[in-house]
């Protein structure tokens, strides 16, 4: 396939920021995302944009028009497009397909989430509709409880420990205190880590990631697009997959692995040509500790009941063979849900390019894969960049 | 462009279903569409799924995989869409693009809305999420009062008055008097209409459409693979176009006229061929009689200020010379916001291939026009529908 390339990407500073309106947010991200590329507001063909929770946050549907009106391009189709979490994996898909069906030469895609305005509880209530509402909710199932039965059950499968997620969290925290756009700038240690507040064994307050608001967006073009424009624009999206699982974890044959990770891994290395062995950096969807093990092995980037280890023993640390969320992941950079997974493409493209402050410690990678995931993992998506100019 | 195949489409009825769950409309709707297109569930490529306010109804965001697995096709992406009303028509859109960029053969393309289960000032508030909740909603605005304006605008600047409004409401329930999915199968006199109460002058009851619930699903595919399958599918979408304008009516310069159906009308003629001049028949948004007005001048069908007086004249009844509306529309047919843009599209099929209850009317039309339009018409989604085979 044509590989899309990315011309210019920006993000909002992530963290809580109760007053900033969405609107506002995401006219930062969209119109510095088009500065850096050089292209004009009225050269955008098509906009895509990830919201999960808008409706509930701001009292505001219907985004579409509302945030092709922030970056002053009303002459584009803008679609809202919503996977829970995975809300703007899923308008960077979009945004990769209208530019291959021919109807776009540059679309922008991004996302927005507000989500600090709300009381927590609010927050809370509002995105437990990411999951079953008639067999999870009404059944007393929170995530956090969702994420520990899933450890649970990988621990029972594998084995693993508290210990073994805590050094995810510890190497996070790593990455983030470099990161200026990210919510938490600091490390933290793994006693902290274990000795932090219960919240549904054996996810504890700092195996979660917090609640941020932030928006995030990115200039995509076609190839002859970025030709005859002479845009400086090396990284390009190789592969972009999409997979489903069942909403209801009880649905599910296994809870210790993720089929709709599988499924979106599986059709963007083919676009790609590409497979796991040939990633040299990914950022995936760590919303809780255990989160990032069960990407891990999704992508196939590590064996089942293998990737619960990878960051003790450094595997995929900034130094390590694999480096995984240099941007500091949700855990650190915070996870404006509807925004995550752009921000996820604008941070490997910097990190790709050279031009991420985390961007050192892979001076030499040509290949990141990014993995956006919904709910309990049942949508996910997962793009496939790579160095091409 | 390729013309992309209606296979199959399927609609429950629509009408007041409190107890029906979403996931068990939306499963009726898109395994009927299946059924009727020979297709099996596991050769859908691609699901788009139109939903408005679920998030709210039903305390359930993330329907994408929901839906897939009701209608049992968890190996293709599911995607929901939103743009308020045009939830729906934006849905088809997408499915016609994932189509042309070679990434599907088969989409499942729909929408759902519960709207009954929940008390009427609720769903009134959620529904006053597609205007613009800081300058609008805030302010007093309601979409009664926001198309009162409009109809308000629309007679200062042409001409125009209740009677001509309420022709439009006795036409549209002459049509859905017949219609068996219709929500409203009755005719109403002149009468009835000018002496029911007044919600928003000139906005009384009869000029606005009911609160709905239902589902509505097509098959698409492409030309080759409908070819190959050796498909009955005779009609085919050949223009798909969308537009936007701004999301609150104090933006735009002037609101007795919708920019954004006449971007979305002159992308999807463009990618036709076809002009106004060239339409048979059209189902366009006729959530309240003055929409009906405004959609015919949007999409060219009427110079600026004829629109008016077009169902008064007889031009758009059954046996006029532009059919308008032949389903019943918004206002007889009933308007489960997610679904109705798949549903005109599903109706103008069957029109134009004869199986529809209301077919005798257009015996020789071989071109319909669809419109679907969200908010107080800030985005629009247009297709053509021809025969082609």
């Amino acid at each position: 396939m044509e590989p899309i390339r990315i011309a210019g990407g920006s993000s909002t500073e992530f963290g809580e920021f109760p007053n900033r309106t969405g609107r506002e947010m995401f006219a930062e991200a969209g119109q510095g995302a088009l500065e850096k590329a050089g292209i004009e507001p009225n050269e955008v063909d098509a906009l895509y944009y990830g919201n999960f929770m808008g409706q509930d946050a701001e009292n505001q549907g219907h985004q579409g028009p509302l945030m092709a009106e922030s970056i002053a391009t009303l002459d584009a189709p803008a679609t809202r497009v919503e996977s829970a979490c995975a809300s703007a994996g899923f308008a960077v898909a979009e945004g990769v397909k209208a530019i291959r069906s021919g109807s776009a030469d540059v679309a922008l895609v991004g996302g927005m989430e507000r989500m600090n305005n709300l009381e927590t509880e609010e927050t809370t209530a509002s995105l437990a509709t990411a999951a079953d509402d008639l067999y999870e909710i009404r059944e007393g199932m929170t995530f956090p409880g969702a994420y520990a039965l899933m450890a649970e059950a990988y621990f029972e499968e594998f084995g693993g420990s508290r210990e073994d997620l805590a050094a995810i969290a510890v190497k996070n925290h790593e990455n983030g205190a470099t990161n200026p756009k990210a919510q938490f700038q600091f490390e933290i240690t793994t006693e902290k880590v274990l000795d932090a507040p219960m919240v549904a064994d054996p996810v504890g307050l700092f195996d979660a990631c917090p609640i941020t608001d932030g928006a995030s967006a990115a200039v995509l073009t076609s190839e002859s697009y970025a030709e005859e424009h002479g845009l400086d624009a090396p990284i390009a999206i190789t592969g972009s997959g999409r997979g489903m699982d069942n909403l209801a974890l009880q649905d599910r044959p296994a809870i210790a692995q993720t089929k709709a990770a599988e499924k979106a891994a599986d059709v963007a290395y083919d676009e790609a040509g590409v497979g796991p062995d040939d990633v040299d950096l990914a950022e995936v969807h760590d919303c809780f500790t255990i989160a990032e093990v069960l990407a891990l092995e999704g992508l196939g980037l590590f064996e089942p009941g293998e990737g619960i280890s990878a960051a003790r023993e450094g595997i995929t640390s900034a130094d390590g063979d694999l480096p995984v969320n240099l941007s500091g992941g949700l855990k650190a950079k915070g996870h404006p849900v509807g925004a995550t997974g752009a921000s996820q493409v604008v941070e490997m493209a910097q990190l790709l390019e050279g031009t991420h402050p985390n961007s050192d410690a892979v001076p030499d990678a040509t290949v990141g894969v990014t993995h956006n995931a919904g709910g309990t993992v049942a949508s996910v998506s997962v793009h496939v960049l790579e160095v091409v100019a």
